[in-house]
């Protein structure tokens, strides 16, 4: 189960070119991605409307896909444009399309009911298209639902156990964050005041002596969307309220797109606006998140392996899981009111 | 789904012997092959009736096979005649056993009510076992579903895509075959007149210009039985019609036997009556059509994959569809016929 | 389907220490086994009741175990002691335990009803814990139901069909053993009086010519387990029923634990008296058992694939299928009281 009308992550813009159709699946749902004459970012369904063969082993012709199996080709609106050995298409002979918008160096397409589609409403990642940030596109694939990962975003206690040898501070398991329910989902945030620095932020920042630390997280439930503003700056200066002069910072996101029910594809990128010509330091940064996220895969694909054994039974609420549980039961609404008004299709 | 009443491929006569067991899967049925002491072939389940182990870990003892599990031995009529220990054999204690006709270097099979079976149905396939064809004995696996590959067959539009690289020409997908709906199944005539011919046809058949081809397809929908007259001559001397004086010719055979809902066995020859003593020649044919049969499981399993996502999806026919519905048709109503009977169980 | 009140071995109490956890499935439960500082052996569940992240993934801190998603730590009880963080625990927050007793070297647990549980009630395997005997612990795994390992231990027919490279003789299946109903299941009891000794019983006892030879099994229909006496002697001094003077003997012990419908762990061993100090002969029959016991596992395995095929045939008994219908029935009337009495959940 998943929210259908949203713009979800569909693949960074960098994946996808005019030369080859790169395929995954969306809510279940196959689909191609690729790059018109002009450049413009296309999603079909991965399933020719003929005999079901998929278009993924289709060829680009231009701004057209050509299935490949009795050589019907589509144009990027899904129409079917040629038959070959006849004189006219019918006019059902069509694909499925979605609505599919680069942004931020993303691409984000729609799976649900089109006519409900606003570009405007998709989050803005400005960090992401700019040259104040450097960062690594990151991505990885999970064996598990893609509830159990935003659980685990939405709670940071398991930094200290789950993290211990790369993240974690015995702190993390011990703080509790501010949280406001807000109207895109949930704030969630960390402040660390006068803390020791960890080796990396030290060395980075030039920090000789205690510092104030934050993180700052906004959820966003349509879509899945961790944002989240690290900093790291001199104590006793305000910390992230103030104009944080000296401070360094990241621009956390970790985006997750259900693939089926118990798979998922998750986008991220830690991106800092300091050392940004510093080869090493950026590269270390980027490793040390894929090392942390390989960890956080491995208990998560654990834990649906476990729960996959027996669904039926319940968990019991610790007094820190506030934030999943509203998020689960904020998706759980916003699902049954989307079956409710039966705007879900695609088409 | 598919017809139980009908005679199918099983194996080439020459994959059993007395001295080991062929252990294979007909509409879903574990089924053991071997031959007894008098050269007979004998089809019997691949399951002991005693406990359920598979006679296919059994030992054959002359015309007989012993199940390893217990030792009862069966005989070639299924009967259990020998319980190690026991004085007599319970008379319920029989494995099944099924029709089996060798028949043109074939083995057919009958899985439905074996008052049924009639031998004389059995398609003719007198060029399998004659010294003027030559040819090498084919077999593939599908994990695919039959229907999906005698779609392919009734359909050569496809060679244009598919096969671009073997069989195909740019023709293969505008020209549109002659149809015929017959007693049997249906017949569908490609003829080419005055065409280039393609390199090996040239070169085997010692044609310096333009030529008159024909592709003749009988298909038959019990068994799921292409048959193909394949042929090249100079043009202008009636071509297929005639005589057929100077041509070279071949003869194709495609079998599809179900294993289960999903998979399937697959029989095929590619048989030529010219160059019988070149074995460069012959072996050139047989390689180029594994060649382009690869080319055909790849995309039709991945459309199979692509079906199983959701099943329920419709497909839009193409113009040229025309012979691929009337057989799914033709096979819907035999089932509908074969279940309102209630005569379709083994025995 | 299982009996739940019943004690099933769990594991060897060798296989667990103070300094590592070992994860098993028992009925369709995921267990995790360790010892306290105290070396007391404890049985959890391998769900952390928070997320359900398996507690097989946390670290043992002396007696208790952390699970390293959260830092929930549980005491031996399965009590919640600790919610990093907290001040106090939630009395919900608790993991399901499980007795588990420590007996005769091995750890025996009981998975339904604990108020069921009466430890003397646990079967006696005293040469299991004494230095007449020798044996090497095995274990094996099975991909199969654990009845149709019972059947095959229940029926030694097959002696002469699957071991006939091991331990099978032409007799085994020809001789039909004493058979005797009792409460704890059923009595097996084959003897060859005047009998050509095997080789290795031969070397082992010493013996020049024809001996007296026995296999009297006791199978407990309560936890799957197969204990057997064998013992070979010179002939025509009273065999089993004499003081066995002179005798070698074996104490055989087979037991399985189911871990889901389809697999089963398998405890044995198959214990002398005799060369107690000789590695050779104690090595070379652990070794033989092992052979024998693949040659079990391959036509078990088979037998279970054929029956998935189709799971509704019926099977049709052989004369000497008696015992082993008998505890298949006796189980089915075991689990249909249990079930009528809603005595069967773990807490």
């Amino acid at each position: 189960m998943w929210i259908k009308n949203a713009w979800y992550v569909a693949a960074w813009a960098s994946e996808i070119s005019e030369d080859a159709i790169l395929a995954r699946t969306y809510l279940g749902t196959p689909v191609i991605l690729y790059r018109t004459g002009e450049g413009e970012a296309v999603a079909l369904e991965d399933r020719c409307c003929h005999r079901h063969a998929p278009l993924s082993k289709g060829r680009l012709e231009g701004s057209d896909v050509r299935c490949m199996y009795h050589g019907l080709k589509f144009a990027p609106t899904g129409e079917c444009i040629e038959i070959p050995g006849e004189a006219r298409v019918p006019k059902q002979m069509k694909v499925q399309t979605f609505p599919l918008v680069e942004k931020d160096k993303l691409l984000w397409i729609w799976l649900g009911d089109a006519a409900l589609a606003d570009a405007g409403e998709i989050v803005d990642l400005p960090y992401l298209d700019s040259p104040d940030w450097r960062y690594t596109e990151g991505f990885i694939h999970y064996d598990a639902n893609y509830q159990l990962i935003a659980d685990n975003l939405l709670d940071f206690t398991h930094l200290a156990y789950v993290h211990e040898k790369t993240f974690g501070t015995d702190l993390a398991g011990q703080l509790r964050p501010e949280v406001e329910i807000t109207a895109f989902g949930i704030r969630i945030n960390h402040v660390w005041n006068n803390d020791t620095p960890p080796p990396m932020i030290r060395m980075a920042g030039g920090f000789s002596g205690m510092i104030d630390r934050w993180n700052l997280c906004d959820w966003h439930v349509r879509g899945n969307i961790l944002l989240m503003e690290a900093g790291s700056m001199q104590p006793g200066m305000g910390g992230h309220t103030s104009d944080r002069a000296g401070a360094i910072e990241f621009r956390h996101v970790s985006i997750q797109t259900p693939e089926t029910e118990n798979t998922a594809n998750y986008f991220f990128v830690h991106s800092h606006n300091f050392a940004l010509d510093d080869d090493q330091i950026s590269d270390g940064i980027f490793d040390t998140v894929c090392v942390a996220f390989e960890e956080d895969r491995d208990i998560i694909g654990a834990q649906q392996r476990i729960i996959d054994l027996d669904p039926s039974r319940p968990m019991i609420a610790a007094p820190f899981d506030g934030p999943l549980i509203h998020i689960r039961n904020k998706i759980d609404k916003i699902i049954e009111q989307e079956q409710a008004s039966g705007r879900i299709a695609a088409e």
